[in-house]
Order: C-alpha cells, then sequence, then structure tokens
C-alpha cells in the first residue's frame, strides 16, 4: 500500500462558524455558532461555540461562515480537464469519435498525473472533498490524490479490446492501491461499459472485487438508445448485463442510467444497499439527450442516487455545485412537480447520496461526531446570496465555487481562506500550458476506442 | 427629466486586453491584445495594444483578461432580491398567491429603492451593465439605476385592478424618465400580462406608446396552460391579443413565451423588426415548466430571442452567466440537437439579442467605435477554465459571475479590480438585513394580485 500523506495535521479546531446538518430524512438544518474539533482527521465534537480556542490546537476562525460536509463528485475523468473546452457543438458520436477518444490516444501517464492535479486544485478550490475517478494510468491519479491531500474512489478504466494482461493490471492497481494515502485512497474496478466490455470480462473483473472487498464503477444505460440497442442486440437491458455477470452483486455505481427502465428496477432494488446511480446533468443537456436519470423512481425503488460531473471535456467544469443545482432543477421538470427535489433532499443527494454512492457513508457526508473531518467552510455574506434568508436555499440556488473559502479534508487544511496549501498552481497552470498543443492534436488518426454502443 | 448622472469620466483607456467581437452572424472571435479607447461614454477606437498609455487619460491595465460585451439581462424584476430564496419548492399558483404577491404588498418605494440598488450592486459584480426591468414604484428603480451607474429600460407594473390613476402614472413615469440618467434610463410601458389588463387597457397603453415613442414590455404566454387557457376562454392565443390590441405594433419585449405555438409565429414575424421575446429557463426549470421558450422556432422566424433571469424570488440570482449557459444547455435538449445553440449563437443571443430585445441595438451588444463603452473584463485564468483551449467555450461553459473584475457603463467604471465603486455595499448590505424580517411576514392575509390565468 503506498501512502505519501504528510503526518496528520493533529488537532484542528473550527471556531464559531455555522453548521448544516443533514439529517437522514427530513429538512436539512443550519446549527448557529459552533466549534468544529478535530483531532487525527476525525470529527471529535460539535458544540456551542466558546470564546477561546484550545491551546495546542490550529484554530481556523470560521465566523461568518458555514460549515457544510466536502462535496462528492460521485463520477468523473479527472484528467480530462486538460481538454477542457475542446469538444463543443458536437453530437455524442463526433465526440467520442472524432474530438475525445482522438485526443485521449495522446495522453502519456505524465499527462494523467498533470490532469489529475489540475483536476484536484479545482475541486478543492470548489469544496468537493472526494471524487469518483473513471480513467486511464490509475496509479498516476493516485498519486496525485495522495500528494494534493483530496480523498478519492479510483477506477482504472478498462475496454476489453485492450486485453488479459490491462484487465490484470486492474486488480494489481486494486491490490496495491485500495486503502491507500492513509485511507484516503479507495479502488473500484472500473470495466467502461457493458458495449465496450464482454460479459466474460465483466465476470471476471466481478470475481476480483468480490474477493479483495471492493466495489465496482461502470458506464450504464447512458442514454434510452443504448438500452433498447442492448433489447434489440441481446434481448436483454444493460442493467440486466449487470445483474447477469455479477456486477450488480459486487456493489455497483452506475454512471448516468438515463436509460433504466422499468424493468430494471426491481433489479436494482435487489441491490439496494450497495447499488448507486450518479447522475451529471450538464453533460446529458449538453449531448441534448433525454430522457434523464430517472431519480424520482431510483429514490422510490430505494436505490442511491448521487451527483457528478463526469468529465470537463462535456461538463467544462469539475463543480459540483453546479452540477447539484442543475439536478434540483432538471429533475422538478422531469416529472413536472416544482414541490419535489426541495432544497433539502438535494443537500442529501449531493452529500450522504455521493457518500454512499463510493461506499463511504460510514466516514463521511454529514458533519458528526466520529465522521472524517471532511469540512467546506463557504461564505454567504456575497451580494449574489443577501439578505440570505435560507442558507440552505441559497447553497442550491445562489452560491457559487468562488464562494468557498476554506476545506479540511481528513484533518487537514488544504485551502486557507482562499490560498490552496497542497498545490503550486501557477507552477500546475504553467506545466498544464505547455502540453496543451500535443494533447489536441488529432491528425495522427488514432483513438483509443471506437464509439458504436 | 430626470439626471443624477455624474460627470462622464471623460477620457479613458483600456489597455492590453484580448476582446471579444461577436459579429451579427458566424463564429464570435477574439482578438488579442488590443487597447479600447473610450472618450464621453463612446468607444472610439480599438486598436492594437501600445505599450506606452495615452497620458491624459484614466488607464486601466487590461493585460490578462477578456473584453466583453456588458451582459444585457432582458427580463427582471429587481428588487424581488428582497424575497431572494424566499419562496422554494412550491407550485406556480403557491409561488403568486402563496408567497410572492403577499410579501410584495408590504413593499414601500423605500424598500423598492433598497431591492433596486441590492440588484444594481450584484448585476454589476457579475458584468452585466443593462437591464430590463418590470415592477411597482418605477421612480425609485429609476433613482437607484442613475444613482449605482447601470443602464437599464424601466417598464412600470400596471394591472387593470389598479385603475385608471395607475395607468395614467405610468405613462407620466415615461414622461419623465424615457431617455433619463443622461440617457442610460429608457422606459417602455409595462401592462403585466393579457391576463391581467385587459383589452381596453392594453389598446389605451399601446396608444400611448406609439405616441410617446416607447416600447412595451410584457408578461406574455408564460407557459402552454396559459395559452390553452386564453384559447379556451376567449378564442384567441396571448400573442394575438398582443397583436390585436397594438401592442405589438408599438414594439414589444415578451418575457418567456414558453407557450408561443405554431399559429403565432407569423404573427410576431410581422413585427420581426420590435418584437422579442426574453428567455429565462431557470425559472421555467424551477417550476417544473415544459415546453420551454421555443427559440429555434423563433430566430427561424426572425424574430429576436435574449436572456432574462426574471426575478430573483425565483432565480435567486440577477446572473446572466448562469441564465445563458442554461439558454444554451436547455435549448440544445429542447431541440434534442447537440450541434446547435452553439457558443457563438449562445454568445450572440445574450450580447446583440439582448441589445436588440431592449432597442438598444446602436447603442450596446458589440464592442465597436461608435458604441456606448459598456465593457466587461473577465479573468479566465482561474483553474476552473484552464488550460484556456476556447476563450468562447469558456464563457459559455467554464466561467462565473466571480470571474468578473471591472466593469464600464457608458465610459464609466463602475467595477474596479473587484470594488464597487458606486455603491458603499456594507451599508447596502445592512440596510437590507434591518427589512427583511417586515418584507416576509405575511400575517396580515394581503396580496397585490390574486394568480388565475
Amino acid at each position: 500500500m503506498s501512502d505519501r500523506t504528510p503526518p496528520s495535521a493533529g488537532r484542528l479546531l473550527v471556531r464559531g462558524c455555522d453548521v448544516l446538518r443533514v439529517p437522514p430524512t427530513g429538512e436539512c438544518e443550519v446549527l448557529r455558532e459552533r466549534d468544529i474539533v478535530v483531532a487525527d482527521g476525525v470529527i471529535q465534537e460539535i458544540r456551542p461555540a466558546r470564546t477561546v480556542g484550545d491551546d495546542e490546537a490550529d484554530v481556523i476562525d470560521g465566523r461568518g461562515l458555514l460549515a457544510v460536509p466536502g462535496l462528492v463528485n460521485a463520477h468523473t475523468h479527472s484528467p480530462m480537464v486538460l481538454m477542457r473546452g475542446a469538444a463543443e457543438d458536437v453530437t455524442v458520436e463526433g465526440w467520442f469519435n472524432d474530438r475525445v477518444w482522438p485526443m485521449e490516444s495522446n495522453l502519456t501517464p505524465a499527462d494523467v498525473r498533470l490532469g489529475a492535479r489540475l483536476a484536484c486544485a479545482e475541486m478543492i478550490r470548489s469544496g468537493v472533498t472526494t471524487f469518483a475517478d473513471h480513467y486511464f494510468f490509475p496509479e498516476r491519479i493516485a498519486e496525485a490524490v495522495a500528494e494534493t491531500g483530496l480523498r478519492a474512489d479510483i477506477a482504472p478504466t478498462y475496454f476489453s479490446s485492450r486485453g488479459q494482461g490491462a484487465l490484470e493490471e486492474s486488480v494489481r492497481f486494486a491490490e496495491e492501491w485500495h486503502g491507500g494515502a492513509g485511507g484516503r485512497v479507495t479502488v473500484s474496478l472500473g470495466p467502461h461499459a457493458p458495449y465496450t466490455v464482454d460479459d466474460a470480462d465483466l465476470r471476471t473483473l466481478a470475481g476480483h472485487a468480490r474477493g479483495l472487498g471492493v466495489r465496482m464503477h461502470i458506464h450504464a444505460a447512458e442514454h434510452l438508445e443504448q438500452t433498447r440497442s442492448s433489447l434489440e442486440r441481446r434481448g436483454i437491458t444493460p442493467v440486466r448485463v449487470l445483474h447477469e455477470t455479477g456486477v450488480l452483486e459486487a456493489g455497483a455505481l452506475i454512471a448516468h442510467g438515463c436509460g433504466i427502465v422499468e424493468e430494471d428496477l426491481p433489479l436494482l432494488a435487489g441491490y439496494a444497499d450497495t447499488a448507486a446511480v450518479a447522475c451529471c446533468p450538464k453533460v446529458y443537456l449538453k449531448h441534448a439527450l433525454s430522457p434523464l436519470t430517472p431519480v424520482r423512481d431510483l429514490l422510490d425503488a430505494g436505490i442511491t442516487v448521487a451527483v457528478g460531473t463526469d468529465g470537463a471535456a462535456g461538463h467544462n467544469t469539475l463543480d459540483v455545485w453546479e452540477a447539484l443545482r442543475l439536478v434540483a432543477l432538471t429533475q422538478k421538470q422531469a416529472v413536472r412537480d416544482a414541490t419535489w427535489m426541495t432544497v433539502s433532499d438535494t443537500l442529501r443527494l449531493a452529500l450522504r447520496g455521493g457518500a454512499r454512492a463510493l461506499g463511504l457513508q460510514d466516514r463521511i457526508g454529514a458533519l458528526e461526531p466520529g465522521m472524517r473531518a471532511d469540512i467546506v467552510l463557504t461564505d454567504l455574506s456575497g451580494v449574489h446570496c443577501r439578505p440570505l434568508h435560507d442558507p440552505r436555499a441559497a447553497l442550491v440556488y445562489s452560491a457559487r465555487a468562488a464562494d468557498v473559502r476554506t476545506v479540511i479534508v481528513d484533518g487537514r487544511v488544504l485551502l486557507r481562506d482562499g490560498t490552496l496549501l497542497t498545490v503550486d498552481e501557477p507552477a500546475l497552470l504553467a506545466e498544464a500550458d505547455a502540453v496543451v498543443a500535443r494533447i489536441l492534436d488529432t491528425s495522427h488518426g488514432k483513438a483509443v476506442q471506437h464509439y458504436a454502443p
């Protein structure tokens, strides 16, 4: 197991902040003027604010700020920030076959590490403390996570076209990194999708996942046409493929699921304790897809739903505030019910839902004693949030990633009053600028895969 | 005519910025490293950057920033920022009848001025330089606009239930303020909607508008149920009501238009030079409405479409970046075409479309010699925009209102490197906090109107 985490920060005191309480059901609440006491990366106590700090602790002045649990980005491909804005106004097919998969064939392991570091910097700045990643060269991403201090579940992307060597590499990555970086890195096995990975490989990977005690992260039923195509080609839905190959049994995070249909719901409900679907609405709208993830049906069936951004080559940001707002807006419209997907339910989806989707509900997703100290201090004093009738509504509908001031992961301060502490941002940005032209060059005509679901 | 504008800033030089060029058709372009020379509120010249500044000019260092035309918020109710976040998760009927119209009955003229100043501060900070407002106590809004330095078209909201005195007040407001604040304030007449203003009043107001040479700003066909209800009650669509009462002939900005149907298109096309529709998608999604404004049909028929936020009691922000991004995303999905509503077309809609929608296309909407100097300097160097493959895509899909650094309206600097120059922000926010409890109190059971379209 690799561990590049700097020594734990010991004791930390966040003084005088308001605290967002996200209960398992019912309305979220804002607790006024609390001290959050952290030791060894764990929240020890949340108590009414006292006027004096603990002598031995690092004290963060949280007065006037709202502490929220760190956001979870439940589905992304972090290194794709390198292709941000380079694949606009194209069809889904054109996006994959003409832009993204050719560009991805340019990526070296060093590029992936660079892209992951850039993504980590963006996510820290926007209050994302945990992300579920799915990509090539996963060791390089794990190193970036270890170095920058974030928390991540990393799935090594596998296509059957890559062959058995690649499959075995996935398994070795899980053996090496699951539980790494002081527990901040977990691993899921990552077959790309049922249309790029054959049933035999799905079965093999699911068997490994069960053996290793790790979860799986896979794209499935991304849109309705994929479900129809699967039904035509083989008579069963993509979700049933996951069931029949043991993927659901291993515990699966399904990306997108816009093509999940009624007959899939009982299947998924059978694994309600471990199955989850990540909804990333910005990319569905941008790719002109309809319907969207059937969030209401999934929640009604007891299945966990979480919020993701997908990669920045489609989403353009890794901003989970933007993503959760779009979940609320698009889901209200999708079911024609403005009273549904309330402010409290949206926050719960993004926070507790995100934690459950990664199998981390015992560690993160809420600010409570015993949970890992993943804390985001937000500043809702800006004119765009005022008057501040309801901080919960402000979080969902007014606040911006730029309102994040201080970010703590596992008790370690990664962003302090707007300054990144674990990333040399100017150097990183210069490094990224230097590789851009090479990554955008698709004149070679190669691609990592061909899209034909 | 009232004029509280401080003396013009004289000569101004924005040095070394990139400049977004938004042509009437085709792709937007970024011109690299230019100087923008401003005199007497007008752009005199945009020339390749020189290394030395003009001695007599106020010099703004624009190096590393992208100058974009000031954004136009083509439909809002600015004082409603006072009710931001106070009407969440309710039906359209509940929003009007239980929350907003009762709260609005609490508003005094002083509250409206306060709300408008707060709205102006938010809009300046987010790069909105012009807004089309529709509200009560319009003099108080005009004063706020004059004081803060923004540009606005203000329509005094009129319900027939208010009676002839109120109608005549509207006309007097237009006489007093059209062309006011050094030309920065224009007035439109503002019958609320065909379902709250009777045909006789619509005709009378349209006649006044033609006589005064002002435009009209009205809610119509806000959603399809309103169109159906109008067809049932009186056999014609809301747009045909506007036609038959002379509103379209006077030149009309129609808010929302989600219920515009096929038979309305030729009617509107007959006034293509002066008719416009403002699309505010965040509130449609939030209110669970479908379909949205038929933007493609309108543009195909030659009708101007612009981007608005509506009031912050529904939209929660007055952020036109957020609104234009949602127009691009939702319109791609609405017509199931990811290659449509491109980055360039979206920017054109928000900028040139916004200017046309207010009848201001000869003054604003583009950075060109002869246009009024409404200039927004944006900073796309943040990690969420990097690498910056395409600044145009970054504006539509990555940038945030917080990336706005400097805002110039009519040649006067209103925001300089993040500091508001015409608003005492802490005092304003404290003033707003002091009136909140009174405005939210609906225990009196009153309302400004009852919603039954």
